[in-house]
């Protein structure tokens, strides 16, 4: 083919950008390839198969040369110096008005950085989560894209091309300028975070509260993803609860580690939310639990020297009744994480400068994504009639459905409670449900704790101004 | 008095400063102050009164001049940019060999980085945290010194003799290298938050919950502080309630505002849990309660929308057995956030090659500082008993404590969740304990579902290696 007739640039031909580039030629997008790996790039072209658009090349040079201007490449290298050499490379090919998009997982100051510094030489700067793992690179991903909002004209049509669908509408949409993507990709992994981690205590609490197997709760697991419950987490953990082990025919999960493992971008959330002073108390848990499944050895020692309460509370449980409302109360907390993590765009959208759309984020995570589930639908409603909704907990329908779920949560958390299993991430939503829907709470308290060592004054009730007392005195 | 005949220089005669200076010359150490504001620099005299070893000035000069050598000076100034212009412009007039403690609230990092650009011109930096108030500057604070071992020498005598002392000895030890003394500061105060969090919940538990007066609460407290509880936040609560409002002649605490502020140094202590991965849950749920506070507008339109439940379990409770458990609770939660906090210092101490003593830090929090508390005489034994006592939870005193309380702990967080009262802090040292007494935690199924949608790999609990599976397939 001649010169420039490529729609799209591609660098990076590991799993992710391969996938990606493959969907795209699905799609009948014209891409290139860029890897310095000549059997990468060769592979490119071997599995699309013949007579699909693509090519793979190892030469910066014919890869930028064949990119239809304005150009369009993204990257998929891993995040922090790859990303900044990779650009350090293209930069003298480029033109002003070509377009790089960053769809790693970028840490979201690092792209606030690139954004001003390539703006300088006229080069728009995306940054663009993208969630779905491998398949979803491949067969439609959700897609989290911010930048320069005209630029993004360039890109529209590929990305709605290859993104997953729901309902027909493309899980992608121009979120908001600079960094907005990857913020919004972070607080989608923190919210990852902790509904895994909601998995995996409902789970310990039933097979070590209540030794169900793991049949039974595959089984569990497979109903509840036919409920209000129906989500891409809950639905692979029925099938990751089926799958055996090939060494001792066991149930696989049942022989891993313990010990969890984790790539920052929860963290990241956690740290930022502090930041920002917006309470995530779920996605705190969750994170710390990783930690806390790190210190095994203490663990075992503990465990002889501080061993289970016993309590007769759970032998009187009717299993059915038990089942219902662990369903309900998972609902519950899964609703209030949502609650959280949606809070934190909000005011990060503020204090960032972001523009977000609450409604564009919860449409293109209903699907392609980690996190969809049937949930994002009422979300995304919830939004359409408030854009300033500050917080989902004040939708009248997502509140009735929190009040009808209420008492089935309290039950399993006093369960968990007389069990001694750790349920952290239940109880912070519990909590978070309670302090957000108390009109006044105990912090008079600290602020008169503070003025009393301190003299850090305090703010009255009933009164304007500034105050300081001498305590005591 | 001829030239160089000052032991120590103070530089900022703000209250902390002035403070801890006119301490030092209550114990004859011979003490010059610098204060850029004459008023300021002629107050610390004129404080002293007639015969003290004290003297103010404005002149930077004269200042070092009258300070005997090595000198030893400290700052105390706000934190950040101000430290950096007072080393500035005192720099020239140093010799190598000279001290320069800084007093404030420093972020550690910061610590760090002058302590080694200070090395290149042969000048030791020390930072040190100091706790107590101005009464504790006044009359003998807890004081938390980190940086060069040799230089500490010039410091020890003033150092212990302004300090607190318990059975006379004073609160004050080498901690250890760089930023020792700043991190220790800085996890002190993030178990502060914690502390005051839990008071605040049992006081709103208390109150809210089962219609105690602030009379009966200040009563409460007070008899408190006589038993194992007695501790510094729990005395001044019970001050606290006793104050009476000069305007309305209601308890002062009932017209404070419940919006509560923070200066940042309990969000430094769970950020920096988070990066070492060490679990702090009951200091995250106290920094996040004061976030959760600034939504007041919020929390009033959900208290509308989410009523509290109706709940019939509060009415049949046995006052003085609730005010036992209560008691039981708290010193259980207490317990468990103070060995978090300590197991962060742990691990930051191997992180950042601290050489921390643990059974030092615990010696020098007994008196002093806002922290102090009778347990922590236990603590220092149980260091003593175990210099390599990995977490507090695991000694025997410890662990034995915690077990007898373990069951009113669980009575009382079953009654706040009936009665819909949040207690994130209380929550999270239960499920802190609950977590860490088990061998075996769910994240292995976390660690399945991570391998599902990322490849992202497990081990197994049978043999070594990495593992990846092709699940559902």
């Amino acid at each position: 083919m001649s010169n420039a007739q490529y729609e799209f640039g591609m660098v990076g031909l590991g799993v992710m950008g391969r996938n990606l580039a493959l969907n795209m030629a699905d799609h009948q997008v014209a891409v290139i390839g860029l890897d310095l790996d000549p059997v990468k790039a060769a592979a490119l072209e071997t599995e699309a198969g013949e007579g699909k658009p693509v090519r793979g090349t190892t030469s910066a040079e014919e890869f930028v040369q064949s990119i239809r201007r304005p150009r369009a490449l993204m990257l998929l290298v891993p995040a922090g110096r790859p990303v900044d050499a990779a650009i350090a490379s293209l930069l003298p090919l480029l033109e002003p008005g070509d377009i790089i998009v960053d769809g790693g997982n970028s840490y979201f100051p690092d792209t606030d950085r690139r954004v001003t510094e390539l703006a300088e030489k006229g080069i728009h700067f995306f940054g663009m989560g993208i969630s779905g793992g491998e398949k979803g690179a491949r067969f439609g991903p959700s897609m989290m894209p911010g930048g320069n909002r005209e630029a993004y004209e360039r890109l529209r049509p590929t990305f709605e091309a290859v993104a997953a669908k729901v309902n027909g509408e493309p899980c992608v949409s121009y979120l908001g300028n600079g960094s907005a993507g990857n913020y919004v990709k972070m607080v989608h992994n923190g919210i990852e975070y902790a509904i895994m981690q909601l998995i995996a205590e409902t789970y310990d609490l039933l097979k070590r509260g209540f030794n169900f197997s793991d049949e039974q709760l595959q089984s569990l697991f497979e109903q509840w993803n036919q409920t209000e419950l129906q989500s891409f987490l809950i639905e692979i953990t029925g099938e990751i609860l089926k799958q055996k082990d090939e060494f001792t025919g066991k149930p696989l999960v049942s022989m891993i580690s313990d010990r969890a493992r984790s790539k920052g971008t929860g963290k990241w959330t956690s740290q930022n939310a502090m930041d920002l002073q917006v309470p995530v108390p779920s996605i705190d848990m969750a994170v710390l639990m990783r930690d806390m499944s790190k210190y095994k050895e203490e663990r075992v020692a503990a465990a002889k020297l501080l061993p289970n309460p016993t309590s007769d509370a759970a032998t009187t449980v009717n299993q059915e009744e038990l089942v219902n409302q662990v369903r309900n109360a998972f609902y519950f907390a899964m609703m209030v994480t949502y609650a959280q993590g949606m809070a934190q765009l909000r005011v990060a959208s503020e204090a960032y400068n972001y523009g977000l759309q609450m409604q564009e984020v919860a449409k293109i995570w209903r699907g392609g994504c980690i996190i969809r589930a049937v949930c994002l639908e009422d979300f995304r409603q919830a939004y359409e009639k408030d854009v300033n909704l500050p917080n989902l907990l004040l939708d009248p329908k997502i509140g009735q459905d929190l009040l009808e779920r209420q008492q089935d949560t309290r039950a399993i958390l006093k369960l968990t409670i007389d069990k001694g299993i750790p349920m952290p991430a239940f109880m912070a939503s519990l909590s978070y449900f309670d302090a957000y829907r108390s009109e006044t709470l105990p912090t008079n308290l600290i602020q008169a704790q503070r003025d009393y060592f301190g003299a850090h004054t305090y703010e009255r009730v009933d009164r304007e101004g500034i105050f300081h007392t001498q305590w005591g005195e």
